[in-house]
């Protein structure tokens, strides 16, 4: 451990985050919705509580090293939670408790897209614009963090991405390489955006709207300005153009950084995690659309608009943005529930999305082939194989460390829930949903959490983030071995 | 495969089920209660059928072999399930259809103890202790299955247990070993169950009642022959003999045969998974009591026996067993998901208890251990260990996809209740119950399965068979490598 490094980085980190406190500043001033002072109070605050962590070590040599990286990592999302708070508790305008605006400002940063809000639509417009920069930011962190740093780490069996890295590998300085493969990732991130937006505007958006919901599709946030989501458009054009967004999102970033590098995208085309990601979304798809269609037919209901609904609800899971736009929480239990484990399966590796992430569930699931065949054939070396590759032993037992962990904490977390008094599908499906980093959920807390208490709320605060920062990253924090030496 | 010799031993089987036919036609005779014809029908039925397929092999002198023990343990559930349901089909005093005749049979023989009938107080007293007598036979085939069989085939780990087999180790032939075995763990099991019904006998059962529930006490199976449960005694002291014969019964038998030849408890005390299973036991009990007094104080409840009430729903969900007194499902809602949680642990391998089973949740959360320190000390050389002997990596990757298996199965066989119909607490609640063979559940089934349809009956007739045959003998039954050669 280097205090001394961490602390800079730290630093630093407020410092450049309380610039993210300009942008709605300004809106808030050109609209005199009566934000301004707010988010000015709050850009000030955080640029000296960063110089003052900044200043004293600014002459330090000390190197983040790779351990160093699990505390950075985990005080990122903690810290910023807290910071990103701030401007929300310090308006009167629409006045925030301080947990419905850390659950806010965590929902957002984590891109869960969870919200505590009824009445988006009547908040002030520079709230409505800070919430989904928020998860823009969010989104900008997370690509650092699963590309750059976890296989660093090692979390979860990340490890298998290491020598896919864009850039050069110096395994012991982090800095450097970060800041490197950030700058490539990042450019892509906000071409991403830029190209979201104009398709949203063409399709007939406004321009705030547009860039708005743009930052929370590229980030597979899911959080919107209007509390009826992306079904306020009311538009299957839009909807097939998020569709698009948030499936580009939801794959490897690496593989968009050797896209964009080639001018090719044989490195998509030929990945076995985007191949099977894309198979099961056109599976449930087809599973939902039948779904939908016999119990239309069965309860004689007027033919909705289901192929479209169907394709944008699971896209929209699979990728676990949590954009809503028909009311799936009605629909018969079977269809959101799927939906669900769809979300709790995750997107590919390396993006923003939330879950387990495909190449695990790809990963588990040929080691539960080759353990069948082992009992028939108790003598044959089988390796496990992605693509044609054989995966080394000890990512596999991270992989299963992972899921162990996934399942263990999703039960605490429930049961939590539940001994808060929280109803059963309430309180599964919120757990679900957080540590997927999805958003809705169902019972009592389908399209909001305006209805639950604190104690929930910040039940959900630990489940985004853990989920974030896939678990491991925190609980190495928790032991004793971490902080010997 | 040696089709010969498989077909000689499922004749033999029949032969001897056949037989179980008679204590319930003698007793149904005895009580003149019309249901005597059924028995002594299916008897001659199943001894003609049994003759019909051991006939034409009887001289054959294949044995069986190690692959073969597969399709063994598979028929013999689903074709005893079958043979079971045959009394209750053929009589017509009580009439049940085919269907909830096989779901009698089969909760029965996997010892899991769901029913589908309301009124058993009302039924032929043949028939009510048929339905005992199926829980104890069920448990009978378990313990060589699970001492016996399972270790031998390697599934989920289970050849872990190999060397601690008692009686002669002939990997190739299984025929001589598995009578050998089963002889002196039969001995154990029919001691338990004589001193159990004493026990309950000098509490107050009469004979009849002291049987049957000593029957389906030490199958840690949970029928009784009242609709009320064990709550129908409504004495603390049958509780607690309940108790105590429960969690002897969800031990490992073949510490029990240790026990037994050494004259000395210590095998027992010293073995890291009992120690465990106890741990968890009393942990859990404390918590559900401080939960219900929070719950009675909270509502003004008078004070109802908490403590004996918490100790035995708890002691009769982590042995799976599933009796209940207090109308638990109506405990707040953390509690039962709490207790169905403890069930789907199970109790410890080699034993008649169902769900995963202590030593493997105990293998998982010793590698998830392992998985942190490797983060913190990626070179370190961790092996993974039950009590001081470190375990085979082949054995945790069994026990890994074990536990993939049941997660997959866990989600499958929910969506499938779900889209028949069932709301989702009852979904996840059946299909926990079943899988683990537990038998008591929440929601619409949280005391029976009488309001379902044919279609879940038949759901969790699968789970049942699944949870038993612990996922992987069926499974490996539908690959083609299997039937190759
Ligand atoms: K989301
Ligand atoms: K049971």
């Amino acid at each position: 451990m280097h205090p001394d490094a961490v602390q800079r980085v730290l630093g630093v980190l407020l410092m450049v985050f309380s610039v993210t406190m300009l942008p709605p500043a300004f809106l808030a001033l050109a609209a005199a919705d009566g934000v301004a002072s707010a988010f000015f109070l709050t850009f000030l605050l955080l640029i000296a509580l960063g110089a003052v962590l900044w200043l004293p070590v600014r002459r330090s040599r000390r190197e983040l090293r790779t351990r160093d990286g699990f505390l950075v990592v985990a005080l990122f999302w903690i810290v910023l939670g807290a910071a990103g708070a701030m401007p929300l508790v310090l308006q009167t305008v629409a006045p925030f408790s301080l947990v419905d605006a850390f659950f806010e400002s965590v929902s957002g940063l984590t891109t869960t897209g969870a919200t505590a809000i009824i009445g988006i639509d009547d908040l002030p417009i520079s709230i409505r614009y800070y919430r989904q920069q928020l998860q823009w930011l969010g989104g900008m962190g997370i690509i650092v963090l699963a590309v750059a740093i976890l296989p660093m780490l090692g979390i979860g069996g990340m490890q298998l991405y290491r020598a896919e890295l864009p850039g050069p590998v110096k395994d012991a300085k982090l800095t450097p390489r970060i800041a490197e493969t950030a700058k490539a990732l990042w450019n892509i991130y906000l071409g991403l955006t830029i190209a979201c937006a104009l398709a949203y505007w063409l399709a007939g958006m406004s321009v705030f709207d547009a860039i708005s919901h743009a930052f929370t599709t590229v980030a597979t946030g899911g959080f919107s300005t209007y509390d009826a989501s992306l079904g306020h458009f009311d538009s299957a054009l839009i909807e097939m153009i998020a569709v698009f967004f948030m499936l580009i999102s939801a794959l490897n970033y690496s593989l968009h950084f050797m896209v964009w590098r080639r001018k090719s995208i044989e490195p998509l085309r030929r990945d076995p995690e985007v191949l099977t990601f894309l198979a099961v979304v056109i599976t449930v798809s087809v599973l939902v659309m039948g779904g939908l269609f016999v119990y239309e037919a069965a309860h004689g209901l007027p033919r909705a608009d289901s192929w479209n609904h169907a394709i944008f609800q699971v896209v929209s899971f699979a990728t676990t943005t949590g954009y809503t736009t028909a009311n799936y929480s009605l629909w018969p239990a079977f269809l959101p529930v799927l939906l669900l484990i769809v979300a709790v399966v995750g997107g590919c590796a390396n993006s923003t999305s939330g879950g387990l992430k495909v190449v695990r569930v790809l990963l588990l699931w040929r080691q539960g082939g080759r353990e069948i065949i082992r009992l028939i054939h108790p003598q044959a070396q089988l390796p496990v194989k992605i693509g044609h590759r054989p995966v080394n032993e000890r990512v596999i037992d991270a992989v299963w460390g992972f899921f162990a962990a996934y399942v263990v904490l999703f039960v605490l977390l429930m049961l939590t829930l539940l001994a808060m008094g929280l109803d059963q599908v309430t309180a599964f499906s919120a757990v679900a949903s957080g540590l997927a980093n999805l958003g809705p959920a169902l019972g009592d807390v389908a399209t909001n959490f305006a209805s639950v208490d604190d104690g929930p709320k910040l039940v959900m605060c630990v489940a985004m983030i853990m989920g974030r920062l896939e678990i491991f990253t925190l609980l190495v924090l928790f032991t004793p071995a971490f902080w010997r030496r």
